[in-house]
């Protein structure tokens, strides 16, 4: 049986951590990478990744899609280039008119559903007419504040209420994040990042909390977020932000999602640059009340990048499974590790 | 849309319990209960529940399986009789031959191709001939001890080593339970009992291990289980149970799955009366060894009795949505609480 082919578009963080997975399984081969960073576009993948290439064929980055994910060429495209679905679209449809299924790392596209009921309706409709299989996914959205989840509520007779928080350390990230979550500056330009949307903080809320309710029944009627200064009363300093007291190390980003005027899905995830300056337990926690309660913790929390990287690749055959069509966490099986070959878990 | 309509196969804690929680759900319906217990036979499952019946037509328990369960009468058969395949066969052979869908709650039906290939292999034709789906679940085997832990590699990019320990608290249960599990015996007496079999401990071991390494590629070639006696060295007194020092309050029970020559997974389930009386924390614990790490725990433990009858019932739709054949927890989307409408999960 031939290899699953793979072409990946976006060769960031995201992207290029895919493909040094995918590169230590078996049964999976990579076809071709599209991306716009000029540093890298015209070398070949192995040299940017600096994995020895062996035997297999040089794989050259192009900036150009029509070159890198073509009909027949691939099974399935990884694309790792975009937060929101409105921006991720073209480039998903792009790829599903060439036949080929698609997984994305975009934070929206986890449940489109919930922000792109439209876009998510003509994904849909592309996806079934050319035959393939469209999934967002990640570590959160796509894990831990939704899948998971919804996998411990299986376990309940009755569901009253969710909280759920994700304490994460931003310290090994670099100047994007740092600037997205406000690291570094005053209480004051926080407040003016938030307004102008540059202090972005999490992208997922409402996508976790949609995909929980929907998977359990419940109609969410409004969700409200809250983005908050996490105000250092220490000096913080990594290799890529300086913190001085009374400044912001982070972002605290609440969602909650109301049904009948009432709370019923609470979520946290402050993120800031060394939370154990300040005694800050990083972990992932879900406390559950209902029939029986059931309260969770990870810790530490599981890493992000390594996380949303593992949770598209472990994802693959169960989107090569699916019938055609937009899926959701809530529609395949759950992804585990591949220890094997990833040819064995395709069915024919 | 008509209700799903549900039959039960054994009254005892687990099925009616499993009533008692459908009869709370809507859109579904229980058409039927079948039963041994003399007890019971010829009552009405509501005065048998002490629920009110309201509007809904009496449900007269018989010891006739061909009068509870009637093709084109039930959509799905809820099987709560048997811990292994060997003996539920017959019956779940019984109920598919009706083209009725079968949920069953035997420890070994979770994964039936761990110890009974051959009988997997039967129920899988049946199924398929038959046009219905078979599935095994439960709290464990079924969720902590192996859907928990997959979904957790879901986010591996590798995984090297799988402990996972269940310590639960068996003060609830009554005089069955104590026999099974050795509680109040001297130690002696203990070690006999697992010789002859009559301390059966936990099933689920081999069910539960072979379905991680299945679920990840791993070729498991041999799997240990050892039961020891949980020596108490202090007095212990429930209501079905009394232990007195020196004597056993429970039975440890560890499984062991080697690859290679090496133990890859290692599962430890100590069940006891009154674990607190020394120090003893209740929960489930899971430790991933791999890329990355993943430690997590559920405390106090997800109670065992609920959260059976819960997977049964919330992977009903799940059933009914899947193709026909013998189905494990690994080809099911995971299931999830289901506050709503029944009915909204099915597909058409």
């Amino acid at each position: 049986m031939q290899n699953i082919r793979v072409a990946i578009w976006g060769f960031g963080a995201m992207g290029s951590g895919m493909a040094e997975m995918l590169l230590k399984k078996k049964g999976v081969e990579i076809v071709g990478v599209c991306d716009r960073n000029e540093a890298r576009v015209g070398k070949d993948m192995y040299e940017v990744l600096g994995v020895e290439r062996g035997d297999r064929k040089p794989v050259i980055i192009t900036s150009n899609p029509e070159e890198a994910i073509k009909e027949g060429e691939a099974d399935i495209a990884l694309l790792a280039t975009d937060s929101f679905t409105r921006n991720a679209f073209d480039k998903i449809k792009f790829v599903v008119e060439r036949k080929i299924n698609v997984i994305s790392t975009a934070e929206e596209m986890a449940y489109p559903q919930a922000q792109e009921p439209e876009l998510a309706a003509e994904i849909d409709r592309l996806a079934k007419e050319n035959g393939v299989t469209v999934l967002g996914t990640g570590i959160n959205p796509g894990f831990v504040l939704d899948l998971l989840i919804l996998a411990l509520t299986g376990t309940c007779e009755t569901v009253e209420h969710i909280r759920a928080a994700r304490i994460n350390d931003l310290s090994p990230f670099g100047h994007a994040v740092m600037e997205e979550q406000g690291v570094g500056v005053t209480v004051e330009a926080f407040h003016e990042g938030v307004k102008t949307g540059k202090i972005a903080g999490h992208v997922g809320f409402p996508e976790s909390i949609h995909m929980v309710a929907d998977g359990i029944g419940w109609k969410i009627e409004k969700i409200d977020q809250t983005r908050e200064p996490i105000v250092s009363s220490v000096y913080r300093k990594t290799k890529y932000a300086e913190v001085q007291p009374g400044n912001v190390a982070g972002c605290r980003q609440c969602g909650y999602g109301y049904m009948h005027g009432e709370v019923k899905i609470e979520m946290e995830h402050p993120q800031q640059i060394l939370p154990e300056l300040e005694g800050v337990d990083t972990g992932d926690y879900i406390w559950i009340q209902g029939t029986p309660n059931i309260s969770l913790q990870i810790k530490p929390e599981i890493p992000g990048g390594i996380g949303t990287i593992a949770m598209c690749i472990n994802s693959i055959p169960h989107v090569l499974n699916a019938t055609p069509g937009l899926k959701t966490m809530l529609d395949i099986p759950v992804p585990r590790a591949i220890m094997g070959d990833m040819r064995d878990l395709i069915q024919r």
